[in-house]
């Protein structure tokens, strides 16, 4: 086989691809952003900081080291260039690597500003704006995670003078995992439970303190750094991910962070206005995980649909060649959904965006009304977008086949890289109980006819009988029923199947089975998303035209009727698709009508994952490759490993000689 | 919180448990194993060469060396100790690490001694047993991977001087992938089409081909030969999996494998007496992979519940410390269906080699009346296990929370070297649809009324209604039946099933559905191993006497139930659980079930996880050590990275300070 046949296949399949790529561009990354990020990508790809081609052969140590020298560089581009904070943060997402000052970005900037209060922000504000200083977020301890309230670093108040003093009493009080702390950041906000004169215990609170000197980054004085070491498969690699203890390290009082909570100078505490109000952070890193996740599986599933449509395996057709692998059932079934998702998350996340810049500017007026309902939402979404995006990478990487398990594929980077999302920013298990928790109310509420309900409980009006309104509509939207075609048909279906899922559960309350708040968590969430998914799908004509609108109206409409299959347990069990019998199966026709959907998708598929709009530089996949030249690519990537440097390799004296001649007496053979 | 208390409360653990450990080492290992294994692993353990402190710190090119290192210190040891070559393949075991070798002794050496025929054995077999020479086995290519029939590699006899001349036309045709083959192997077994005088294809066949020299290991001419770089998440990273292209290499007639296929002198091909003779050695390579991903799977155990043992979080009780982990209902839910998952492998494993055995001594007969069943059951059990054990090995690393993202924690290597055995020897979707054509074999067969069932076909009994045998017989189990806590109702369930999804698979012959061969695929399997693991539990009471046999059941009931879970979209589909409705969810007495079953194995989970018999170093876990000793030991294992060597990074003065000036002068500030 030549290798100009993979390119030749590439073209055809573009060929027979009605969609738009540029409008897909718009939609899915809005025209300013398109724009800006065509620049500012033109510029980090030919860039030699930039430059990916010695990746997969680098320590951690130069991978840190990397890591520095591309945000340094970057921040210096971005003074050349004129970017914006907007521009730069845009280039830092292009970029698309774990780094340590990521930890600055996502965590330490955004808790100063809404929680620094006027002082603080006052003195640091533009330095952190401007990475004259560098932060870390020192929550977490080897002993400690997700409850905080247990906690063991103190920070105990000295009235005398005016101080507090920060101590971790234990080994397990270290603070671990904390990013960019272990060789790169200046300072820290470090949670530690409050300490008051009277030997009170207000719980944990923040506290701003600088870790390392501004003139020789020694550490300072009292504190005891280091980093804890590689993670798992080789991910976040190059962020350095740090332990810290403190031994009576004492900070001016002025760096509690005090826009909510705070001390007297006596030593009296202050309580805050509300005891969530500073949820905010923790909403916005959750609910950004929504977009990025889409985006992370965009990359795989460009990749795969890409390296499926030139790879060809199995039997010759009549033209002499094998078939290509997307053709089969078995591969588009498993990747046409993958890319549903990530057109569903991305949209999502823009919707989620919106919604939190609502949010915040209600906290910052102290009305912390919309707070339960976001927390609900984020918590679920967080739980059903790590898991999902988890899933569909491993999908991808496999169904490249063996070429998967290649580093060059660059799937098992953005696993690897990935996976610590089901359990960082609130383990998946224990959102799922909050999110249950948030149903259970709300089903309450409902019960006690107190209320109306909530978006994300809107699902619910479902169980109300007598309500003549619900009535109308459900048998409103039975007329207008399409069948599986008709996105409403899997909207209804997600819906009911919460409700009844709430209902079951409000009903065991006392005994739940041991995975039932797992799946109640994830019926609740997937009929959110439906519910989302349905007014995209009626917005799509005005984004895109027509034409277009009807490919992504069923790549969307893919997304619900596989929603619904993954909760077919749940349906069945609640009786909601008809009867059961041995007379056949009533699922079988949801499955069918995914099969006739994914092939009506499948000559669209080339550029609906064009229309992300990756680079090659971005990918980084030699089988992702835009032309379809995915065995040369490899094949060049191969001759780049270190192994390959020397014919002999210095292991041949040593320890394959050696084998080899012992094998030969013990053989009594000398060849 | 002190880390005494982690060992208090794994010595605890061990007290409230009843079962006999040693007693599970035999049962698992059986009593010879269990004694070399012991006297073996005390070797391997004191050694500096089997060091695994720096492992998580080197490079490929140093991971490459210290595997071949390690392969030639054992010979060594084999030398020395007088070990057998029984023990030797046990100490490889035991070592568990995947080493370039493991090509020769899985591949290379089994398909010398059953292809070879008498002429290559004379000469080699002495040789390869010692490895006096190291060998590799060159299957797949750049271009082609499961259809060998499309391999491009072609073997041409020329009569004039009785030579093969082996060719790679073009670069689709590199083999690629070949473990051992970048920088270790003298010879290789080459997978090639035998091209005869007359120009007539006779489809690929086997060729003996020397690729290095035995006196200073470079390659021989007309061979380029390399390393095919470095896998995704750092698997395998030891293992020179590599390519080679020969350009019109010519090796003697005698160096084709011909113990069943061959050509004469003058170059007429001389047939096979049947065509799947030569399946033997991927058969044995996936039985084997039976047990060895029990044993993956049982590290992961091992680890996630020692950990989830002595790891507190939560809501603190009234002794003042936080829950253990392990007795939350989501976290004892995911790891002991694990645990048995480890145990059912294992046993199952052992009864596969015996059968296997059987196979072979009827094979070199010339008979191959065994093989369709035996291929048949290998193919469901290979694609069961890898995806079971795949899966549960990240479900084991998350039960870990935040800390199984650790290096130290050491499920992330596990998972790393595992998670390609979904795509080798056979892609998991592929021989889904081998299992599914045997499937509607048997089922066609029975339709027709022709011959008897096989063992692995045995659930179609179930669709013959007038058969008064088994009616009689579904009555007598009904009679018998004592719900969940009886395996055979779950058994009996779960063959009921299988038999629906074929008959159901048989109905839509020319139009299944997308996934349907996967569904039918798993049913049939779980069907195969419920039976085998009902006759394990039959006989559990004379392997390790009524009390432990006791638990032993109750952990394999688990696995059944289970299994009867991950199959409720099925069961549901065909009503076999009884009436669904908006009445309540009928699978929820099943869920109750394994909820009870957890809750009574939960006390022994410690000790029948210490049954596996695996030590610290084998682990090599931070989390998973025997005294529970777990924040010391991730303390301590972090102060070895290499990052940590100097107080201040080497990026500090290159990048660091760079960016830190400049943001304080844009920030218009000099701290």
């Amino acid at each position: 086989m030549t290798s100009s046949r993979n390119q030749e296949d590439m073209k055809l399949a573009r060929g027979q691809s009605s969609v738009d790529t540029e409008k897909l561009h718009i939609f899915l990354w809005g025209e300013r952003e398109w724009q800006a990020r065509q620049r500012i990508e033109s510029i980090l790809a030919k860039d030699p900081v930039f430059d990916r081609s010695r990746r997969p052969f680098l320590t951690r140590t130069e991978l840190y080291h990397r890591a520095l020298a591309m945000t340094n560089r970057l921040h210096e581009l971005q003074e050349q260039h004129k970017w914006s904070a907007e521009d730069a943060n845009l280039a830092f997402r292009i970029l698309d690597e774990p780094l340590p000052i990521q930890l600055h970005m996502a965590a330490f900037e955004p808790v100063i500003r809404s929680q620094g209060g006027p002082t603080l922000n006052a003195q640091y504000g533009a330095l952190i704006a401007h990475r004259g200083i560098l932060g870390s977020y020192l929550q977490t301890e080897l002993g400690h995670g997700t409850n905080v309230a247990a906690l063991e670093t103190t920070a105990t108040y000295l009235p005398a003078t005016r101080e507090f003093e920060l101590h971790s009493p234990t080994l397990t009080a270290s603070k671990w995992w904390i990013g960019a702390l272990g060789r790169t950041a200046t300072h820290g906000v470090v949670q530690a439970r409050l300490i008051l004169p009277s030997g009170a215990d207000a719980g944990p609170h923040l506290f701003f303190v600088q870790l390392r000197s501004l003139e020789d980054h020694r550490t300072l004085p009292g504190i005891t750094i280091g980093d804890i070491g590689p993670k798992a498969m080789g991910g976040y690699a190059a962020v350095d991910n740090g332990f810290a203890r403190f031994d009576r390290v004492r900070i001016p009082k002025e760096q509690m962070l005090s826009a909510f909570a705070g001390v007297t100078d006596e030593g009296e505490y202050v309580k805050p206005p509300h005891a969530k109000l500073s949820y905010g952070g923790m909403l916005y890193i959750r609910s950004s995980m929504v977009s990025s996740g889409g985006w992370t599986i965009a990359k795989a599933a460009t990749i795969a649909i890409r390296y499926a449509t030139v790879r060809r395996q199995g039997n010759k057709g009549k033209d002499g060649l094998e078939r290509q692998v997307i053709t089969y059932p078995s591969v588009y079934h498993r990747l046409l959904p993958i890319l549903a998702h990530a057109y569903v998350f991305i949209a999502l996340g823009r919707n989620l965006t919106a919604s939190f810049a609502a949010l915040l500017a209600r906290l910052s007026a102290g009305d912390t009304a919309l707070l339960p309902e976001m927390h609900a939402t984020t918590a679920g979404l967080k739980v059903l977008v790590s898991s999902t995006a988890i899933g569909d990478l491993e999908t991808a990487r496999r169904a490249l086949g063996g070429h998967g398990f290649s580093a060059f594929a660059g799937v098992g980077r953005l696993y690897a890289d990935y996976v610590p999302a089901a359990t960082y920013e609130g383990d998946n298990f224990v959102l799922d109980q909050q999110v249950v928790r948030a149903a259970l109310k709300a089903h309450d509420a409902l019960t006690r006819g107190a209320g109306a309900l909530t978006p994300s409980a809107a699902y619910l009006r479902l169980l109300v009988a007598q309500d003549a309104e619900a009535q109308a509509e459900a048998e409103a939207e039975a007329e207008a029923k399409g069948g599986w075609g008709d996105p409403r048909t899997a909207v209804e279906l997600l819906e009911r199947r919460a409700a009844h899922m709430v209902q079951e559960r409000a009903r065991h309350a006392r005994d739940p089975d041991a995975s039932m708040d797992q799946r109640v968590s994830r019926a609740v969430t997937d009929a959110f998303v439906a519910v989302q998914v349905s007014e995209i799908v009626r917005g799509l004509e005005g984004d895109v035209g027509e034409k277009d609108a009807a490919v992504l109206r069923k790549l969307y409409t893919l997304h619900l009727l596989t929603a619904v299959e993954s909760g077919l347990v749940d349906i069945l069990s609640f009786g909601l698709l008809g009867e059961a019998g041995p007379g056949g199966d009533p699922s079988r026709s949801l499955r069918v009508a995914i099969k006739g959907l994914c092939e009506e998708l499948l000559p669209e598929a080339i550029r609906l994952s064009d229309g992300f709009g990756f680079s090659d530089w971005e990918l980084d996949s030699a089988l992702g490759v835009y032309d379809g030249n995915v065995y040369e690519t490899l094949y060049k990537a191969a001759q780049s490993e270190p192994l390959n440097k020397s014919e002999i390799s210095a292991g041949y004296e040593l320890h394959i000689r050696p084998m080899l001649e012992r094998g030969q007496r013990l053989a009594g053979a000398k060849l």
